[in-house]
């Protein structure tokens, strides 16, 4: 190519990363900021996508046993001051309701009066208040496994925000289970794991790693967190999904005991685990390009949009009678298991106006349609994953088939290319010298773009972990559950290790 | 009758209605009150039930072409304090952010800290945060009409609170409507009313009246409240839905602007419509018996029970056989435009226990199947609203004809019945004494128990509404939409009145 192409985003991905995310949000018209600090607003088009991303994994929880319920959004500050590490964990940054009631100030303003004996917080994740209606729940062992999934929105007082990725209210699902022993909850804390990175491979079309996190990285007050971790294309990772294995703890904070099989009174060992709409951040950072929001067809809220052309109102007559005739032709009908939702954009604007509009908001398929194409019986197709420009001739007798096909090909063709990226940028690094260059930026403009995952061997002290950490704000992404285990020097302070680890830097 | 019989609920509805409610709910296991003030748990079968009510009327939304989108759960004070008589309305009992964070105390425990320089309040309603988005989106009537709708949870400080009826937090869904004119407006006012009514009658079995509120029962801020009233078994009115049409009051307050199509800038019309989880507690009113819950099959989580009985490994085997060939048959069966859900309930329970764990829950439709079941091919169908003992034989090859058409049934059957006991205690009553005699309770043990509805005129004074709430605890419910306009004179003052309107004592 001789000549510059221009891009529906600016600043591209190579100018400036982190405002091209910014702008891919609002090109495909996702998600806003509001006036409430940190609090988004999820637009029509990006909630759909988290109605699909629910639809999806509440069917996968439904399979694998679990029932939805509901929790008071509120917390006393007494339920949360019971787990020691939780609390330490959450209590810098929650909302906190001290009043029930607005009044005069005398001013001709509101203040704020009612004071409440005991403060709440509002939910930053649900173990204790969940933990107080499962302590009257469970009896007795009969009474076990007890598989529990909310949806729900959540709070937490974060000082940096960023659209999806980190916002001071989410909305989020949060599985809770209580189980007879130690292997049962074990089993699932690594079941809904696996779930979870079924859902991101096999729907968001975004390869993940299965690993456990450090004991500096792990939630607060679990025993043992188990993570999924991808890959963005600024190299960076995004834990997507998190599974916690929380042993006694929490049910010894909540009192949740039963009767066991011998008939003894023992506690019971709780798991839970959670996803949220940071999903979405995960979505466009991994898929989209200058062009705007690329959707994997599985979660895409509609898949075609048909544009008809004309000129005049003959012209007009015909095309869009060739047009609701394919709509109506595509009603009721799926690629896989999925239900294939179409649009007809007959807009007062220009073809070209109306296919970037499109582009930007990621839909998967377009066609055009003009006076000519009703004449040869021939449409153009053209995939949001292929250059704008490039189209291939479909006869509309063919035309669904070819759709059906085709989506199933959009899935597949994007997962494979962010495995191909994610594989190419995952590195052994053995070298202590090496592994410092790897996360040093190539150009002072683009601080933030480096080498990518090393899977290095790590001594597993905590001094390396923060060493690399204030070095180079490089973290332990995961313990990965395979080839996890090779002696090998720690790539910090060249000791003896056991353990190779994913290193990354982070979101 | 000479014995009377024992049923599962105590007390019964003639003994003590308000607590035969509460019994209900803990008998089918809907919901349960937490320790956070005012705050209930929605258990999965109750929880079932608000997720299919969700399914239904998102689907009717988005056929009348609305879309949802999530807006934050935090109202800073100073939009609030925009609408004045809005503010009015909800001031007195709403949740007050104040905090950021909590701190040590010095005493063990914890004191919350990081406050705020404007204190936030938990949504008690969203008209004024969604505005502030709106006013940014709405540009050119050509972005009108903009049709929103919002599931979210929701929370009022109420002093005294009731499972389901009222409720600090609950959940609810919320539509926010802009409109070019005062005529597209009202059209969308009515338009999402009749969605409730339709969806009252036609889902939850459900008859309702249709109507206005008067000016001192209108939503704050409102110009216009329509409401959906229906009456329960206790003869009491439940509002269950209400549509609003604001005029220009919010846009004004919200800055909501549009330049119309003769190029001048004017403020957008909007209105606001919503029903909440307290459906749940009108279709437990409505329907239930002494036996527990009686659910419409169009609402129900799940349809049939199948209770195997046998005595022997060897019944167990062509018992069992028979009730998964049954399931199987079942899966993927529609009765109308609803999935049939089945329950297979092996438990080593007794039948008769099991028989009774589902009648309390209300499931639709039960089966026994013995081992003189399997050998004879048929077996004894069970309907929920039918005496627990009454049994119809069918034989299995004609089992799933006769379930489909079973469920049609009751839904039917369950609507009439409610329909017969409403409109037997709907009373037109024009002579003052009569009016205070029928609101009167005929039992000093059961002050609750009066009428019904009266059908009555009224003068349209305040005076008059006023004192008869004072006396009686009746209030004007709505001014129906049919048969209101009717020369006659005051049931209170009996000055001369225009309208015919809606008293009842209500929740």
């Amino acid at each position: 190519m001789s000549k510059q192409q221009r891009t529906a985003i600016e600043p591209t991905r190579e100018q400036n990363y982190a405002e091209w995310y910014q702008q891919v949000i609002k090109a495909a018209d996702l998600a806003e900021n509001s006036e409430v600090r940190g609090c988004m607003v999820i637009k029509p088009w990006g909630y759909a996508i988290w109605e699909n991303i629910q639809k999806v994994l509440d069917g996968m929880f439904r399979e694998t046993g679990h029932r939805n319920a509901y929790f008071p959004i509120f917390i006393p500050k007494s339920y949360f001051e019971k787990e020691a590490e939780h609390v330490e964990g959450f209590a810098k940054e929650c909302a906190v309701v001290t009043h029930s009631r607005l009044e005069p100030d005398g001013k001709g303003g509101l203040v704020a009066a009612g004071e409440l004996s005991e403060p709440y917080i509002v939910r930053p994740t649900s173990e204790t208040i969940i933990g107080a209606s499962f302590a009257k729940w469970v009896n007795s062992y009969r009474d076990l496994p007890l598989l529990i999934n909310q949806w729900a929105n959540i709070v937490r007082w974060e000082m940096r925000t960023r659209l999806f990725l980190r916002t001071t209210e989410f909305l989020w699902q949060e599985g809770h289970t209580v189980h007879e022993n130690y292997e049962d909850a074990m089993l699932e804390t690594k079941k809904m794991l696996n779930v979870y990175a079924d859902f991101a491979q096999n729907y968001l079309a975004i390869p993940v790693i299965q690993g456990e996190k450090t004991e500096g990285e792990k939630f607060p007050g679990a025993v043992n967190t188990y993570c999924i971790e991808a890959m963005m294309q600024d190299k960076k990772a995004l834990q997507s999904g998190t599974s916690h294995f929380l042993g006694q703890n929490f049910a010894k904070s909540s009192g949740i005991k039963f009767q066991n099989r011998e008939g003894e009174s023992e506690f019971a060992w709780t798991t839970s685990w959670g996803v949220s709409t940071r999903l979405i951040g995960a979505l466009i950072m991994a898929h989209s390009d200058d062009n705007g929001l690329v959707l994997p067809p599985k979660i895409a809220p509609s898949h075609l949009v048909i544009i008809p052309i004309f000129r005049s109102e003959e012209e007009r007559t015909e095309v869009m009678k060739l047009a609701e005739e394919i709509q109506a032709e595509l009603k009721n009908c799926y690629f896989e298991d999925i239900r294939i939702y179409t649009e007809l954009d007959d807009r007062d604007l220009t073809s070209s106006e109306r296919n970037w509009y499109w582009i930007k908001k990621g839909i998967p398929l377009r066609i055009e349609i003009g006076p000519r194409d009703v004449a040869s019986g021939t449409v153009m197709l053209a995939r949001r994953d292929k250059e704008p420009r490039d189209k291939v001739p479909v006869p509309v007798t063919e035309l669904k088939t070819a759709i059906v096909s085709t989506l199933s090909g959009i899935q597949a063709s994007i997962y494979q290319k962010a495995l191909s990226f994610r594989d190419e940028n995952i590195v052994r690094i053995d070298d202590h010298q090496e592994f410092y260059k790897f996360y040093t930026p190539k150009n002072a403009n683009q601080p933030e773009i480096h080498g990518g995952f090393a899977f290095s061997p790590w001594c597993g002290s905590v001094a390396c972990e923060e060493k690399i950490k204030t070095d180079l704000k490089v973290t332990v992404r995961c313990i990965p559950f395979e080839n996890q285990l090779e002696d090998g020097k720690c790539v910090c302070c060249g000791q003896d290790s056991k353990l190779r680890v994913i290193f990354a830097k982070s979101y």
